[in-house]
């Protein structure tokens, strides 16, 4: 069985995105510059926000966090994506959802300027990568496919079951792997709540890739030898063993589906530490376009 | 087996459309407008076009076709079209596919101003369809989604197996299918000219989206008993014994697969006339906004 080690894949990368940004410096441009917009206190949000700074800190770029109070209008959030939209140093920036409910997340998203939206959630990006044009892919399914990519996992051909149809991982996941790229041309499934006899269909699956949100959901009776499990779940369950409190269960009941398996991302230091390179992949490109 | 009369369900839709122009009229606002942009003179598209405009006067629409010599420049087309998003009497428009070589598709279909892209082919427009949000969609996936709709075809936790990937048809079926609407909910294939054992995943779907064409390819072994099958093929195939030398083929081998089915659409007169008809539901709706 083979792991597919997302940490130590993504420590490779960011050596990757240094190197890119010295030699942009080099040339006497600026370092890619990543602004993030997070409004209120989610614990999640400050974490996952927290975590893309350092990220930032770690490559060279330049980060600017924006912390706002919850209580803010959405007239005050839209004119903050404006100054970023209409700001020439930032060269991509991100609005960590979720957002406070009085706020309309989808008319914040598509404020955002497609040229620095380097999380992918804008329509004009969702729709050309929806066509197989050249766009910024959202984080966590472009850091999906560098896994495929860069553990040489071939995907023409094979069965891909996909289990969410979420806009952030399961939709846009069977899109590129259904797509015409050199990880996709896979015949994809797409699976979800509605779906009868999931088993049945997991089974058949060469390649599975569970985002489902349902700790330990995937057992080994659902997978048939030999495939290729990337487990896509984050859920924090509580674990009075750990400092925290709590620890992250993934979708796949690992123990059991590892013995079963070709290949498999861990939870954590899987797809997590991916998702977060992604992003800055994604910010590289914007301040190298 | 339930003969799916696309033909039939298109005047239908006619009628009711004929109504709400006739209510729109009554209540003093314009009738709604379709402009169609046609360049060169390709015979399918001539034809096309020639259908499209017959049918908005079928419903009392108004209609303008702008058809210019294949030798224009990308830069006069492209100004061609920023004028019809300008101008406030046309409601909805659409530039007829294949452009000559030396035009970039991509970015005449770019410049439509989203609002008034009946066709469904911006890339907005197609991000908000993947990502569940209202929107203009594709005349064809429209088309086959109102089939499904009047018929009363139950999709919901069905296996659907759709083949072919294409941006017009394969692509966003296998999104509306597998989304949150009533025409969805499906467990969705995604099959392709890489898929391996296509048969196989064929006969296990309870519905069959084919829409890869090449005619007469899904044959009774391919289908299990019962299915719904949905043929978009339509392909000329040569036939001396009509009068116009030639007769349209659907990517279903009709009379095998259609004694072993539930419910079929026939070519012609299944997904085609319903195709029309969508764009004009597209050009209403875009009138009623």
């Amino acid at each position: 069985m083979l792991l597919l080690d997302g940490k130590k894949l993504a420590d490779e990368l960011k050596l990757e995105i240094k190197q890119s940004v010295d030699a942009l410096v080099a040339a006497g441009k600026p370092a890619p510059h990543l602004a993030a917009i997070l409004v209120g206190n989610d614990g999640g949000s400050l974490t996952y926000v927290g975590h893309k700074v350092k990220a930032c800190e770690q490559v060279g770029f330049q980060s600017t966090l924006l912390h706002f109070d919850e209580n803010i209008t959405e007239e005050f959030l839209l004119n903050e994506v404006k100054k970023l939209n209409e700001n020439p140093s930032i060269h991509g920036f991100i609005v960590q959802l979720p957002l406070p409910k009085h706020i309309d997340a989808d008319k914040v998203l598509m404020s955002v300027d497609p040229a620095k939206d380097v999380d992918g959630f804008h329509p004009v990006n969702v729709g050309k990568v929806t066509l197989g044009l050249p766009a910024f892919v959202s984080a966590t399914p472009l850091g999906i496919t560098k896994i495929l990519e860069r553990y040489g996992i071939e995907t023409s051909g094979k069965h891909c079951v996909v289990i969410g149809r979420s806009n952030i991982v399961g939709r846009p996941m069977s899109i590129l792997m259904s797509g015409q790229s050199k990880t996709g041309n896979a015949t994809v499934t797409v699976c979800h709540s509605r779906t009868k006899n999931l088993a049945e269909v997991t089974r058949q699956a060469d390649i599975i890739i569970a985002a489902l949100g349902k700790p330990e959901f995937l057992t080994a009776d659902m997978v048939k030898d030999g495939a290729v499990v990337i487990d896509v779940g984050t859920t924090r369950v509580t674990d009075p063993t750990t400092k925290a409190g709590w620890r992250l269960k993934g979708d796949v009941k690992f123990d059991e589906v590892s013995q079963k398996c070709a290949a498999i991302t861990p939870v954590p230091g899987g797809v997590g530490p991916m998702t977060v390179v992604s992003l800055l992949l994604n910010t590289l490109q914007a301040a190298q376009e």
